[in-house]
């Protein structure tokens, strides 16, 4: 193994998004680093694969820095899979993914593109984090967490992230002055109520847009949610054994 | 509420899927029913939902059954969506997915957009399963596990499903009389080892299909891998907190 560590670098905005291109600045300062992200933005892709269709992937030329860089057709997933399968000659020693243009936090990490690369490393073994930025814009200012991620990063290298854990990441949109701290928390129990644009089109036909509002019932101050909205930076540890364990006993309690 | 219960219904295979016609089939026995599926196959889409674009929802006039039925244009979370927020008058009193073509067990769950409209239920507070056949076949014969289905739909209905949980339900592919019973388990621990098969097309270009191969190192009896190998039907009780509890004590010992 090198000196320095191989980290593979993804995202769900697509590969010219701010966020993925601040995340590469940071991790050139720590690693040898290989990109490999969507083409195109795949936000709300949740854990999507792509297997009734082809995937292209390709080499792109890069002047910001030494990293490799592929542009890929696939999802956060298949980039991934694609990376650590095809293009990378080992397994990389870390995986992040993001900075996202957006909130991953509470139940929005079941939707997400960018925690599902991160969660497609971890299930291939790979240590893995996903960083979001609570700022929708294309424009958001990354350079105000920049410090935070690398303090992330370097300590979840030395430290070791658990087996078959991956960290979700979500920062304030704050100055980074203002940011109080790190916090380990819960996923709060949340929710979205949708609400569906119901409109015509010039054809005539009917068609929706679906838009929604975010609903957080949970008050505990152990939770992603507190944390972001009292200025603290959330780490959530998230796994992918999604057995409720709990319940094994209750259930077999039934008649089946 | 009626005295019969609501029943949503999707899928993921789509809207013509052998599986979710024999689903239907099997809810008309148990219930009212409400169909909300997609219009073409949406395997492997995860809980990917759609934000980027626009959604087609269409009654469909059906002759097999007094059930309602819808077909839209979005994935299967997306389906649930539409369901729960703008076609049904009242919140169902169960959301069932499938009769998926293929394995929703172990790791696949992550994948599954099956799982990942049970999920989505789940999530709105609607008590949900999921139900799997372990043959990828169009014409698998579902026939064989058609009272399995209604047997573990009227016990969820008549003991609740535990709150914030949605159940995994994944059968072997056996004639009924070789099926030796129902388990709770757990979801063992499994991944692909992907092989991409690298192409050329007719212009020149390089394409990639994703294949692979399913790997369980997992031994353990009581997981949904040694269930169905061993000729039970596994019912996995599946959550959407993510979080990692277990883990949250040692990443507080961390220098963040």
């Amino acid at each position: 193994m090198d000196k320095k560590p191989l980290i593979l670098v993804t995202n769900d905005d697509g590969i010219t998004a701010p966020g993925l291109r601040t995340l590469i600045e940071v991790m050139n300062e720590i690693g040898k680093v290989v990109v490999v992200a969507p083409d195109s933005p795949q936000s709300a892709m949740g854990h999507a694969i792509t297997i009734n269709s082809t995937l292209h992937c390709d080499q792109i030329k890069v002047t910001d820095g030494p990293q490799l860089e592929y542009s890929c057709s696939g999802t956060p997933a298949d980039c991934v899979k694609l990376a650590v399968n095809e293009l990378l000659d080992r397994k990389p020693d870390l995986c992040v993914s993001g900075i996202n243009h957006g909130s991953n936090s509470s139940i929005n990490v079941i939707y997400s593109g960018t925690m599902s690369a991160a969660m497609e490393a971890g299930i291939e073994g790979i240590p893995a984090i996903g960083f979001s930025l609570l700022d929708y814009q294309w424009n958001a200012d990354f350079s105000q967490i920049k410090n935070f991620v690398k303090q992330i990063t370097i300590e979840a290298l030395n430290k070791g992230i658990p087996k078959d854990v991956v960290l979700n990441v979500n920062f304030p949109k704050l100055k980074q002055e203002e940011i109080k701290g790190i916090k380990i928390c819960r996923q709060a129990r949340a929710s979205w109520v949708e609400e569906f644009d119901k409109r015509t089109n010039p054809m005539g036909r009917e068609y929706y847009w679906l838009t929604g509002t975010f609903i957080n019932e949970d008050k505990g101050e152990d939770t992603d949610e507190w944390a972001l909205h009292n200025g603290f930076i959330s780490v959530v540890p998230t796994q992918f054994d999604l057995t409720a364990h709990h319940c094994i006993q209750q259930l077999n309690t039934w008649s089946l």
